[in-house]
């Protein structure tokens, strides 16, 4: 099993870390220090070293922080968390304080008069510390960088991770390292840019052709590398996770030990490119030249995936698809008496049968009926909920492959659905058929297209609280920059540039829809009586049955009915040869046309 | 009549006259001059006196300039005006550059390597000049602020307008000017600001609940202002367009003539706020304190329309759509042979029957055939085209009646109209009804609903080359800001402000299709199943038939269709009553439900 259902904290466990946090930080003469939930590499997901937020304040979210003060320690969590972290923390000692609608300067300056705030700079961007300062300016509160206070206190810290490195073969990856770097280093030349720093693991995976093991459900490695602007490469790793295959794969790339990334900064000449929104602030520290701030090289050129990743891309998901299938198939002929927990295991256990598998790409989540609400629900053995006729199920996973990373969502009917949960659905699907179908101008970003995912829902006075879709890597990270379908984002979609589309409709303490498939951007192919004028549209990855039992006809338009059809049509035509008997007569009883 | 058809220049009167202007840059030392469409006060039209670019080069477009150097004139000129410009200017002396594609500082520096350009700085922004002199910096040319030479040459230049000024009813308004007054003037002692400077024409107009006639088409006063942090008004203007009326009106304003408001300006003291992209350069110049840049603090409050001046605006509507109704009775029942010119001088005459009408809103474009294509078509007797049977009819259109101020579009349908022009025009009139019945979250920008009036035309390949929608005036501007629906724009939407919606589709050569509403943005009822959100919706205002003749029902979804059939029971109720009977019977079939 990848997944476990085990609460991995305990709120008793933090008053006493935060004591002995507050008498290392009165040795030092800090007033407060920073504990991030981010690592140096500022990933979504942390190895267990860096899980020092949580080791500290029992919360396990994937997003915020903790300032501890001597007298009052300061939880920062988004909307998602509120009832998590007073699930997980001792609020007696912890106060959960809502974020980003509080600042943490202003948080800082209610609390303290004056006082030096530590901050370890490996765990902090160059952009977060230029914030936090800006808003104490004129305040008695400084920040001061230290070593990490947890690191000194945690005593049973695991070590750093020695995931082994693979090679990411050039079939799968479309382009060698060495041309990515000639390309990048081009780009490096023609800004009169010396060097360029790398930080971020999916970066790193990205432009060298490896994966890794360092972190859970994301195939990346932990390292540092310095991309000159003559392509050399020097990479800073522990060199333990390099094999003899991939130290050949790795050629002519310069290797040292992850401990001189410092000295190799200091050395550095010429103006050096430092992301300033990714890069630990350490980065910076270390150039003796002037750091320009700028993009991580490799982030733009990453999201736009070739014709060899889209092919891989599409063969993941055609496994993923056949194990979906084979799952829903078997979720249907189950009586009452299942809980979340057996569908996540079930799940889990129908995409590890093809032996494609490396790892799901996230934690699976399985809502039940009022569960399906709780956007970042993930089931433990203390929430788990029976599946009940009549309620909706919420399953939003994905997988890891060789060629490609999924992410899909369906919400699946058991026994007799509600009037209202059908039309919900039906609008939610309206939405999800809209960006499907969409075709627009080249130049768009995700935000002038976002509302078409909306307007079905807005209509009736309803809307959802979080982006209708987030940039996907291949066989990488399942959250992925820059791209977005939301209205916060203003880059440009580009073709191949992989996205979820993931409407959804949660009512709380009733039920929750998501319908969720993977798209592809591409160049939109002329039209007889279109204009001359050059237009994107998507290509759908995803290939699964949507529950039809959930669909009220009667709302779909002609458009809308005849792409739910078709796509219908394709997935049974493209599952059918890969399935069971049992699993190919359900495909094509639930993908029969509506 | 208002709307006149002889074209107002010829090209071969801009050759001597570009002579005479090098004479004067030669005697003044100048390598170049900059001649702007604009005006002091930056409105989009301007008084006979300010028509310097058209006198100069011919070019009567409502956007451009012309940099004028010793051996090239540059006529920088928009998309819409590629083809007019070279119709009415002599290109063998005037050189069309495409703008905004063409930056004046790069045609500048490809054209000269040294010399000084003299500009006047009561006819450019702060804004606009230190974007040029930005992008200057570093050549050998400089901008040096002269006396206007064209004024210099130009011997028989009309003097200043001299319309008289009449009071703005509070009944229409909704607020008198006193309490506009005290309302900015907190405003500006929050920000620590001693005044404001008011140089826009709409916005004194509001402030002062007045309404002048020195522009055509546009109910403005051409004069200045400064608002004092106390609330106190320093006006200056020429006393001849103030009569005992006004004056009594007036009140406590402090009344100066026009030429005293830069010493106005040098006495000032505070910091002053001044709108850096719609001021004149002059102004700040002026100031001995120190400029702070600031929006007109009118824009905002003017945009929002209070509930009097919506009263106001659906009392125009329902003028305006009687005087539509009846012409569009009138057109229908004529033959072939009818010219655009006819059309436009049978449609001012239906206006002004009502004697409301205080000035059309803008020149009124009546595009038949294949004029219909280009957008911003006027007709003139050289261009003027026969109504043919199966070909449509665009008539764009606006009146000014002391209440408010229309605008709006219809595409009439003349013979049998083909299944191509019936398909396009269905799907301009889906997106038309997209953004009618659109309900959104609080917070969304314009930007954010564009898409909706573009997905069903993006779906077959097509789109059309303008914003979705701009702001209008009440008895003001027919184009008001800041509040637009387009890709273009990132200012909320507020309850109160109105828009035009007018998606559209032009086939070169051949059709133009606009249908155009305007409507106004209210608080969302909420809805029985909606979240506990606030949204916005859209009251529209325009009551005129659409013409169903072009619309093909099957490819409209229920929810398009009962729209469509509710705003026609709407107009029929309510115009019904105002027309003669053969308007009237003609009314009932045309809005009959299909």
């Amino acid at each position: 099993m990848l997944q476990g259902f085990t609460a991995s904290t305990r709120p008793e466990q933090g008053p006493p870390r935060l004591a002995a946090l507050r008498e290392v930080m009165a040795q030092e003469g800090l007033a407060g220090f920073l504990v991030p939930r981010a690592d140096a590499h500022q990933g979504e997901y942390v190895a267990p070293r860096d899980e020092r937020l949580s080791w500290l304040t029992g919360f396990t979210g994937s997003a915020g922080f903790c300032i501890a003060l001597m007298d009052r320690a300061g939880v920062f969590i988004d909307g998602r968390y509120r009832l998590q972290v007073r699930a997980q923390t001792d609020t007696d000692v912890f106060t959960p304080v809502p974020w980003p609608e509080t600042k943490p300067a202003d948080w800082l300056r209610s609390s303290l008069n004056e006082g030096i705030i530590g901050f370890d700079p490996w765990l902090h961007t160059a952009e977060e510390i230029a914030r936090l300062e800006d808003g104490l300016a004129g305040s008695g509160i400084a920040l001061r960088r230290v070593e990490n206070l947890i690191d000194r206190i945690w005593a049973d810290q695991p070590p750093p991770p020695q995931g082994k490195v693979s090679v990411h073969p050039v079939e799968l990856a479309g382009e060698t390292s060495a041309a990515k770097r000639e390309r990048l280093a081009q780009v490096l030349r023609e800004a009169g840019q010396g060097a360029a720093v790398i930080t971020l693991p999916d970066s790193l995976c990205w432009l060298l052709n490896i994966r890794g093991q360092d972190v859970a459900r994301n195939p990346v490695v932990h390292g540092f590398a310095i991309l000159h602007d003559d392509a050399r490469l020097s990479l800073f790793i522990d060199e333990g996770k390099l094999d003899a295959d991939v130290r050949a794969h790795l050629g002519d790339v310069d290797i040292f030990p992850a401990g001189t990334f410092g000295q190799a900064l200091q050395a550095l000449p010429g103006p050096v490119r430092v992301d300033r929104a990714t890069a630990p602030l350490w980065v910076a520290d270390q150039l003796s030249s002037d750091a320009v701030w700028g993009a991580d090289p490799c982030i733009l050129p990453k999201a736009r995936k070739n014709a060899a990743e889209l092919e891989g891309s599409r063969a993941a998901h055609l496994h993923d698809g056949v194990a979906m299938a084979e799952f829903l198939c078997w979720l249907d002929a189950q009586p009452e008496g299942l809980t979340e927990i057996d569908v996540v295991k079930a799940l889990e256990g129908f995409r590890t049968r093809s032996n494609l598998l490396r790892d799901i790409s996230f934690e699976t989540i399985a809502g039940a009926g009022p569960n399906g609400a709780i956007v970042h629900y993930r089931v433990t053995e203390g929430t788990n909920r029976p599946l009940r006729d009549n309620e909706l199920l919420l399953v939003d996973s994905g997988g890891q492959y060789a060629d490609g990373t999924t992410d899909i969502t369906r919400t699946i009917a058991r026994g007799t659905p509600g009037q209202e949960e059908k039309a919900a659905f039906t609008r939610v699907l309206q939405g999800m058929i809209a960006i499907s179908r969409a075709r627009f101008p080249k130049g768009l970003a995700g935000r002038d297209i976002d509302a078409l995912a909306r307007y079905s829902l807005w209509l009736v006075g309803q809307d959802y609280d979080h982006g209708t879709g987030h940039g996907v890597g291949a066989f990488l990270s399942v959250h992925e920059g820059p791209q977005r379908i939301s209205r916060l984002s203003d880059v440009p979609l580009e073709p191949g540039m992989i996205l979820s589309n993931e409407p959804g409709y949660y009512r709380e303490g009733a039920f929750g829809i998501r319908i969720e498939n993977l798209v592809v951007v591409q160049d939109a192919p002329a039209l007889p009586g279109g204009d001359a004028r050059a237009m994107l549209d998507f290509e759908t990855l995803t290939l699964c049955p949507i529950d039809t039992r959930l669909v009220v006809p009667d709302m779909l338009s002609l458009g809308e009915r005849a792409w739910l059809n078709a796509y219908h049509a394709r997935v049974a035509k493209a599952l059918a040869p890969h399935l069971g008997d049992a699993a190919r007569d359900w495909l094509h009883r639930v993908t029969a046309p509506i």
